[in-house]
């Protein structure tokens, strides 16, 4: 076990963090450091620090056709499987509050398993039914996990999780954390690297 | 010469510009590509595609501060000086006109010129003194260049490369064009590369 840790917060209603999930593991393991997982929702961040919108709605036609454009050329540079939801924005809490009542140990392949769903297959990731059956193709007892997102337990980590990236300076994901050093986005990995080797950045 | 042609749309009120300018002759040499400037008017543009804010200024403080740090990471990542205009937004207008006015053959070497002193030394670029000294120390005739900033060519140059930028789709910039592909920002020289090597991207 390496001490150094990559703390990496994520929503599964951002494509943005689809695309960072795929890499985030290799890029942390070739700099000697471990995935701490960190799901928050994304929408009360929003809330919290007052941006009022879902960033892929509200801005020119232009941006908004180039930015779908961009996501395919992420999928392809790094040759993952990717479509646009059809079911765009969507609620991602019950899905957020399953990996978590998963535990440390199977969230981060549980989390693979909802995002793939949800940004490569198109299925529903509101719908209780398929969150338990993506769950049980893991070997999970996915009824079971279902029932915990009501657990006050696993809502309070959560809402824990989120309010600590507020209070962090967090305000869109996917969000990294190298110590105090935060980077942003998908497309800034070669700052995480270097940061998880001990360059100043 | 190379067949190849990287289109660069930038404004020197941009600092993602000022950044992108410091790379892209190198990433179109090493792809075998020239690079085509086209200044553009970007609060035309914005004006043009519905876009009704400056970017750096509308967000959550939580972005704008991070931005201000990505800003410095990029600089440091590339060894280029770097420090935020105390002027911003400036009026970029009259700097625009007289790099083209300038010449195909000296536009680059006063576009650097003019960034330079924007982005890493903190003057006026909306003064003339200061755009017609900017040119006399590359040797060109500083005075001559600022007084053909009021020629209705030169201005029409501008409105032209403007006005193309719209219709291609640009709303922001940099924005690069590999033949018809468009890519957006200076964190993208991955796909810009790619693109000049005749990959699907």
């Amino acid at each position: 076990m390496s001490d150094r840790r990559l703390t990496f917060y994520y929503d599964f209603s951002s494509p943005w963090s689809y695309l960072g999930s795929t890499q985030v593991e290799r890029v942390a393991q070739e700099n000697g450091a471990t995935v701490e997982w960190r799901p928050i929702l994304l929408g009360a961040l929003f809330k919290a620090i007052g941006t009022p919108i879902v960033p892929l709605h509200e801005q020119s036609q232009a941006r908004q056709r180039y930015q779908g454009r961009d996501l395919h050329h992420w999928a392809d540079f790094w040759g993952v499987p990717f479509r646009f939801a059809s079911r765009f924005p969507t609620n991602s809490v019950t899905a957020l509050r399953m990996v978590l009542a998963a535990g440390e140990k199977d969230l981060p392949r549980l989390s693979h398993a909802i995002y793939r769903a949800y940004w490569a297959e198109d299925q529903d990731i509101t719908d209780r039914e398929v969150l338990a059956r993506l769950a049980s193709d893991l070997g999970l007892d996915g009824a079971a996990l279902v029932a915990r997102t009501e657990d006050p337990e696993i809502k309070a980590r959560l809402r824990e999780y989120t309010d600590g990236a507020v209070a962090r300076g967090v305000f869109g994901v996917p969000t990294f954390f190298i110590g105090d050093t935060m980077v942003f986005g998908q497309d800034r990995f070669d700052f995480v690297a270097a940061a998880l080797r001990g360059e100043k950045i």
